[in-house]
């Protein structure tokens, strides 16, 4: 077998989510929260592609406020990236990963990453990126496709048709986040995976594609690169020129349009973490069901997800509850319903509590 | 009519519950939180008694801990006290009267009163205490009886016999707290009143049967005033005479077994605020049944109790939920069932969070 080329990992910190709030602000977005093991999800997601055999050191595209906030978790979990790409502005997933494919050689084969996913079965996602490798070949775009486990409203789906290669299918078509009873159909058909954000291709595919579907996209990132600044690992795209790029996500820009778009399915444990009610279900719990983190006096408890890096919690014969709490802020929501919180983040902006969603006190 | 000797009324400030935990504290208890108005309870209680024509100076019998903050309550309230007895231990509140009564004049007629209830209605009191003035002339004890409106089992029930002046009954018997079944039958009986703990006597007559029944306490209280130590209005009674007094309540030293005692019924929405379920009933909700109180932000939140003088508190979608939030710590129980705070309040002992329940950080 020839010598191939190593991977390079494209980890996507762009997020500023507030569905975790309390804890998660926009000052400190959930990947840099330790939520499900005592490193960061930023951290963890960089770990999972140590090796130096087949990935290089990754390329990490994020908000320019988070700059050294990212460089100390990386570096703490001697995970150094090669290139962190400070974003001028927010401008969505297809913008994002032009300026890593830009900023990379076109034959770099880039394995793109969301940094607040986790993911339980590391050998897994290395034996289905060892499987896309294959269809990389073949100048495939490939999205990796998870495994569903429950009829969930929240994602998109991806059906899948023949294989191309073993364990990689083309896509025969991509599907928005669809209502119960579709998801359900799409559950029992057995055909469908999960969408989840995580892609492997060449870098030139990628942006050949863009370039054919999204001009403007492609055009804003490759004059940001080229008239950015680069300081040590740190790259600046230029300001004004990334600010003429359209946002929109890889899906909508290329995937959903592209020629020769494969899904690797995959069963790895993943979650995206997306809501309280989210880590509740992946964290250990206790005989009654209940995940504490913190100063918690949980009597009578169950069911519970109670959280704190602030003051003691002592819950007293409460059931199915959430309860996170930090030094400025506690929310207290039931669980099974924890998408709600955008509604207390709603109201704390309307009513200028700008502080307790952007930062810690 | 002649001339009528002032009532004196007498402060009891020496509980230190921990049943509004983590708003009261051992060093902050009840009576020194506002919890029901913007004053606080103490402050509320002296002022009820604040009429030249009928009312002494009070005297106020209080742990030497909170000498400072009860001078500043009523200070800023303009109820200063005319006395300030500072326990050097807790006796209970057969001694703490025995103190106030040896140090009042024998025939000054006092007027007992807890210093952490509430009473809605201050003129039925005003007028309770002038019916009860009638039997004081013939030596009576009178305890003043909260007729009940619920078949509650955490207080003392008194049955009442004939009157012996207008609104004024003897007493037949004092009954423990009843079970569920009992207390409904005395509700229905309609000739029991709660015991509220607010007595009215001559300071004599209080001592004659302290003499007679518990000879130990009144020794101690004696010695105690006798060898203690006045500095302004304070006045710290000996500790090592205090020390020798068994401790135990007025009820069982002397209501119970002393000649003519009499109960005088009043409807005056009286509470003892005794739980946060209490505290909920009384306080002012809006159209969902909440009752909040500082930082709040509720959506879609009915009939809770939600409190803070720290963090934020945002509720989502919660029901019947009592939250309590301090600085330091947070509660978190069902609505209709607040005694049980005590089982957190006994976990954080256990565990050694010993800050967390004698004082806020």
């Amino acid at each position: 077998m020839a010598e191939r080329r190593r991977i390079t990992p494209v980890i996507l910190s762009g997020g500023a989510g507030t569905r975790l709030w309390p804890l998660s602000r926009t000052g400190c977005p959930k990947q840099l929260l330790a939520l499900t093991h005592r490193e960061t999800m930023l951290q963890l997601t960089a770990r999972r592609t140590i090796d130096d055999a087949c990935f290089a050191r990754a390329m990490v595209v994020a908000s320019a406020a988070h700059a050294d906030a990212i460089e100390d978790q990386l570096c703490s979990a001697d995970a150094p990236c090669g290139l962190l790409i400070l974003e001028p502005a927010a401008r969505n997933t297809a913008p994002a990963i032009a300026l890593a494919a830009t900023a990379a050689d076109r034959q770099d084969i880039l394995l793109v990453m969301p940094s607040d996913h986790v993911i339980e079965d590391v050998p897994a996602f290395r034996a289905a990126i060892e499987r896309a490798m294959q269809a990389i070949e073949q100048d495939w775009l490939i999205t990796f496709g998870i495994t569903p486990d429950a009829p969930e409203t929240g994602y998109g789906y991806i059906r899948r048709a023949e294989e191309v290669a073993p364990g990689v299918h083309r896509v025969e078509r991509f599907v928005e986040k669809p209502d119960r009873a579709t998801a359900q159909a799409y559950l029992e058909d057995g055909h469908y995976s999960w969408n989840g954000g995580i892609f492997l291709f060449r870098a030139g595919r990628y942006l050949e594609e863009l370039e054919r579907h999204a001009p403007e996209i492609a055009a804003a990132a490759r004059e940001a690169i080229l008239q950015g600044r680069r300081e040590g690992q740190r790259l600046w795209p230029d300001a004004e020129a990334f600010a003429r790029s359209p946002s929109d996500s890889i899906d909508y820009a290329v995937m959903e349009k592209a020629d020769r778009v494969a899904v690797a399915p995959v069963e790895m444990g993943w979650s995206d973490v997306g809501s309280w009610d989210a880590l509740h279900a992946l964290a250990a719990k206790d005989g009654s069901g209940n995940a504490h983190h913190g100063e918690v006096v949980a009597i009578d408890t169950n069911n519970c997800l109670i959280r704190t890096e602030g003051p003691l919690v002592a819950a007293v014969g409460v059931k199915d509850v959430i309860v996170i709490a930090t030094r400025d802020a506690v929310l207290v929501m039931p669980r099974g319903d924890s998408q709600q919180v955008r509604l207390a983040v709603e109201a704390l902006k309307r009513e200028g509590h700008i502080t307790l969603h952007e930062s810690w006190s």
